[in-house]
């Protein structure tokens, strides 16, 4: 891959058009805040669209066009996702884990509803993700396998929340770097490669298409927390929308913290470039989903 | 239904075969404490085998026994729905929510693990739930119908979320009678009801069944929570396992308070009768499905 050049760093343009379908989609999914209990689907809403880049469901819906054209199908479990990333991020922030006040640049979910009703919009929209997959329009068979796929990459063993626990026992402790890798595949890159797998899935693909999607999709989420980690540092909190510096703050474990700036952006490019090789055989139509991980390690917030 | 005799009281000799058949089942499913982040894996372990009677997945095996006599496929959703069962404990035992010290007599999940432990613990149970409904062994179309029976059961629209942001929402109001039976049946029924139509749903039978088992569910459900309320005011905190007259405490929305109890025994056995009618057609094949519907709402803890 190139080295970081000014252009390389926007974001592509198809992320817009992408996003308005995606948030168009979600719109249609979560309950309306008219709904009985209104407490709960307003705080679900709140959280969802506080202005969320999309990225995971992007790269669901940019893996399925690998295959097709039409990626109806693929907002299901897209849209699942995200939810399960919005309900990680209410979880996160509550006072009894990060405690934080400001999420995008506005207040938290429980700095604005309250701690319980933050706890169970959480629940409430890990449910609900369940429940959009079990609504997608492909066979029963492809759906099942979605479920599997992301319910293991939200869970506790080399999942999501099992990152998220070592994550937090790391805290204020010398780590050694294969915990530090363990943290971020499991906290960051396992949800990421269940986005661009269901992707793949909801097209129906060979088993070896599979799983050279989920290839590219660990390693490039393992590349965008690595890169995450540089924009802690490098960044102010009004690029992030998010208190930057906290990392250090909380002597979090970060690969600039055991590896220093320089290698840390080393391994991101490193990561990408392994990445994007597993798309060679796609050619031309994987050039959005190569654009979508260039765009993850040279963003600047 | 008869009267209430102490014979009838006793927990159905079946119970404690199923009982043990499940927690096995548990044992396999739930990761080992070994596991890695070991105390994430302790924590819900702890909460899981805390000495649950197991009346969900139970209900869930006798649903599909009356349509064959192996009902191990059947044992996948009703272990995912005590692990949904659990999480909803833990969550609820939070100090931002009902703040419980104690749950069927042991410390509850964040008193000995820490207030963080026990959000993770639960959001990893309610994910574990929906890995282990993709693997049971029967038809895709099936699981995935299991699902979505389960997911919404477990949501806020008329399910359990739903149920316990109303309830939370009621306290020290005065709310209607049609308000308490929205949150009984959404708190409570919804994911009983979801236990019965999933066994049902594993042993493959016509949709007609299923309506008839989910509506014997439903109303068994709702019969079990006005129980649950009865028993609050009737019986002390050492036959519980948990403090009694809580409910009185948090103003919370009973049928006792907003019916007494005189009216609340009839109201539950009225449910109850209404229920095991729907049992009529399996005769002799839902006998085990009777006896546990007659427990639940004679039992006294």
């Amino acid at each position: 891959m190139a080295y970081p050049t000014p252009a390389a760093m926007k974001l592509p343009e198809f992320f817009e058009e992408d996003r308005q379908v995606v948030d168009a989609a979600l719109d249609q999914l979560l309950p309306k805040e008219s709904a009985r209990p209104t407490s709960i689907h307003q705080a679900m809403r709140y959280s969802v669209f506080a202005g969320g880049k999309r990225i995971r469901p992007i790269l669901c819906l940019e893996s399925a066009r690998i295959f097709a054209p039409d990626v109806t199908a693929a907002l299901h479990p897209a849209c699942a996702i995200e939810m399960i990333h919005t309900y990680s991020l209410i979880h996160d922030d509550l006072p009894a884990l990060d405690n934080d006040d400001l999420r995008r640049g506005k207040p938290t979910c429980h700095r604005k509803f309250g701690e319980a009703a933050a706890i169970l919009a959480g629940d409430a929209l890990l449910t609900l993700a369940f429940e959009t997959i079990s609504l997608t329009p492909i066979a029963p068979k492809q759906s099942i396998a979605i479920v599997q796929e992301i319910a293991r990459a939200a869970g506790t063993v080399k999942g999501m929340v099992g990152g998220q626990v070592a994550d937090l026992e790391a805290e204020r402790q010398k780590i050694e770097p294969d915990m530090l890798e363990y943290i971020h595949r499991s906290k960051t890159a396992a949800l990421i490669r269940a986005s661009v797998t269901s992707g793949a899935l909801c097209a129906s693909v060979p088993t070896d298409d599979v799983a050279r999607l989920r290839r590219f999709g660990e390693t490039i989420g393992w590349a965008f927390q690595v890169t995450d980690d540089i924009l802690d540092v490098e960044e102010s909190s009004a690029a992030l929308g998010k208190t930057a510096g906290k990392d250090i703050a909380q002597q979090k474990a970060t690969y600039p913290a055991i590896h220093g700036l320089q290698r840390s952006h080393q391994i991101a490019n490193d990561l990408a470039t392994k990445a994007i090789a597993e798309l060679t055989p796609y050619g031309d139509d994987a050039s959005r989903l190569r654009a979508i991980a260039e765009y993850l390690v040279l963003r600047r917030a």
